[in-house]
């Protein structure tokens, strides 16, 4: 049976790093909201419709068989070993856990970036506090996420170029998500990505070229970054390379 | 051999959320930071300095002999089975997990009330920003987590008043902790907290009178409440109950 993926129609979001993977893998998924009464479907989970324990807070969630996974990190914990996408070791998939959740973190404040004040109000209405948040974004905490995940990957001592053991993880196409993400948002400041962090460039690289990412990327099942997403291109937010 | 929790000296924080199953189960644990030379140890970890894939991005993380596992939710998730504070059925342990990681989005949001604009700045430099946030946190985002706990709490079909299944788990430790740091941080606003959500007053009452837990709080172990951690106690941002 399918895995249904359940995310908003209409942008990548939070959903992509589960798109990812499951393209990656080849594996048979619906994305439900883009189906025929999709959204609907989706929002009878987010108004407490279906029974316990079937209540997730937010999408993205996936519905396989019995089970409903809720939350990117455990989506991807979930999907890892069934996609081949996950260390066999259990030190290692520990480790490939805890990058995701670092993913987790980096992504939650890029989103905060152009929503500093309330995910209730429109960038629009916190413009010059998503100035200031994104100035320190960039000085600060870029560097700090992409330096650490630079450093892991040129720790690995398989020496393969990915982030956790010898094989491509779920960890690797979120990362190549991240990059992707942060050079659509904020172009000026992400020219300096390929010199500053050569092996998230890398990664970026090699996770482009696998055959089904790169079919994928191509297709319509691919929605294009736009101004709804996590990543979002505003040019009064971006700045030079710190 | 005992758990080492790795984690700031002096304040609550994210590390709670551990030690909070740690105690309740009763186990053999060292608080590495608050011991002689710890918080170096931690450091060394911090700067790198450990051997691949040792590696945490920041506190907490766990050793358990060979295996470090970092991030709140990752620990409780590896902890849990130990512990015996997780669910047995693998359907119910991947919705505790999903609530976690709810509980983990919720914590990023209430630090920053405090801290909207920038970490690497004092709260003082981000007065303005910060009350506005807040207002926005207090009026929309505490009825949505609250709210939605508080639902998952009652439609629980054991009837236990746990989140999860018929006994207690992590998940249920972590509310605690979550009512009682919004309740130091926002005693005003939270004057509702039980006439509004019943289901998570009575779980925090709940797990307060365990005797481990009990005992625990009035320990030296359990540090204040303070104004270094996630829950904060500044009388500017609270507000009357929405």
């Amino acid at each position: 049976m399918a895995y249904e993926l359940y995310y908003w129609d209409g942008l990548q979001g939070r959903g992509e790093f589960v798109r990812l993977a499951l393209e990656d893998a080849g594996a048979d998924y619906l994305d439900v909201a883009r189906t025929t009464d999709g959204s609907e479907k989706m929002m009878n989970y987010l108004k407490g419709s279906q029974a316990y324990p079937d209540l997730p807070f937010a999408p993205p969630f996936l519905r396989d068989g019995e089970i409903v996974v809720s939350h990117v990190a455990n989506i991807l914990h979930y999907l890892g070993p069934k996609l081949g996408l996950a260390p066999d070791d259990e030190r290692l998939r520990v480790f490939a856990q805890g990058l995701q959740l670092t993913i987790t973190d980096f992504v939650a404040e890029v989103h905060d970036t152009h929503h500093p004040i309330s995910t209730g109000d429109y960038y629009e209405d916190q413009k010059p506090e998503a100035k200031a948040r994104t100035k320190a974004f960039l000085a600060q905490r870029v560097p700090k996420f992409l330096g650490y995940f630079d450093g892991v990957i040129g720790s690995n001592p398989t020496g393969e170029g990915w982030a956790v053991g010898g094989a491509i993880t779920y960890v690797d196409l979120s990362l190549f998500q991240i990059a992707e993400g942060l050079t659509y948002a904020f172009p000026r400041a992400m020219a300096s990505l390929d010199s500053r962090y050569p092996n998230v460039a890398r990664l970026r690289d090699a996770v482009g070229k696998r055959p089904r990412v790169a079919a994928y990327l191509k297709s319509d099942r691919r929605i294009a970054f736009n101004e709804n997403g996590i990543f979002r291109h505003y040019p009064e937010l971006d700045e030079d390379p710190a």
